[in-house]
């Protein structure tokens, strides 16, 4: 029986996060186009054939982190309590936004970085996804213009400005810095609020 | 004469502008590990020795592009009028940034993502200027603060809240999208002067 358990046991090694996990730090350090489906096998500690029996190809694995990095965002979102006022749901989702992808920079980092290596269905299904995020921060700043405590002249372009300015934090902020997580949100969201308000 | 003529043209074809070009163009498709100087040659359309002729090596490439890419940078915000009252120069900085950066997609795509292959002293060099050109931005936050018309929790965390709104803008704004240059301009300069406002 050992051999058998042993055997199992290195076969359940190649698991979703693991694979993820490797091909993550490999293509967030060197780029899709660079990183070898060889390069991300050793990295999990397998041979290469043993890789291809979780995923068919590159592509897929990249379209797999980007897409599982999209999905978790939105269970993440929606598990998260955005109910209230405009104001609240406004500060609800600044400090959702930050909290999830600081510690996140990798996936923030190819997420960005690699929608150009996505095949066209790939792409538009992320897009897609990206897009139900958005509109996420958008049906607040509509909510908060009908009841008029928002005022911004475009809540399409002032939703992707706020995202913008919100993950732009992951290029910059080091846990070590002079600023605690707590410092940081208040600033970004005396930002935020000050500039959508009516 | 004319051959003479003709090895001296096809020569200075191997300008500092064509090769950044090229070189640039690769990069910001494939990412820099993954270009290599025998593509950056042919994409010039000359051998690769007549690039080591020009370069030293990759690195030196890769340094040139972002060094180039934020000394024109600087020559053009110093060429700018910056003068007025800190409302005004938070304007002129505002509309400054989104268009000089607008028409440099590729620019501010690789300056951002290549970062991480500088060697240690080409990225302290550019982070230096980059810190250059982030000042100019706090210091006016500072001057409005210091005469109450700005009110900021943190001038230096807001610096880099602003700027990555408006870099942001280079992700997605296509020239044939519904809004026109003046428009989106209008949008973000309202954001940000509310955000910093007393």
């Amino acid at each position: 029986m050992l051999p058998m358990a042993r055997k199992q046991g290195s076969h359940s090694d190649i698991t979703g996060p693991k694979v993820h996990q490797a091909a993550l730090r490999l293509i967030a350090q060197h780029g899709y186009a660079a990183v070898s489906m060889r390069q991300i096998a050793a990295e999990v500690g397998v041979q290469v054939g043993a890789l291809y029996n979780y995923t068919s190809d590159k592509q897929s694995l990249l379209y797999d982190l980007m897409h599982s990095h999209m999905r978790d965002l939105l269970d993440a979102v929606a598990a998260t309590d955005m109910s209230g006022d405009p104001v609240t749901r406004l500060r609800a989702f600044t400090c959702f936004h930050i909290r999830y992808h600081l510690p996140r920079s990798d996936n923030v980092f190819v997420s960005y970085m690699e929608l150009r290596n996505l095949s066209p269905d790939n792409f538009t299904a992320v897009e897609a996804m990206r897009r139900d995020y958005e509109n996420i921060l958008e049906q607040i700043l509509r909510d908060g213009e009908a009841e008029g405590v928002f005022s911004v002249a475009d809540t399409r372009v002032s939703t992707m400005a706020l995202i913008a300015m919100l993950t732009g934090l992951s290029h910059w902020y080091r846990e070590d810095g002079r600023l605690g997580m707590d410092k940081i949100e208040a600033i970004y969201w005396d930002l935020v609020r000050k500039a959508v308000m009516a």
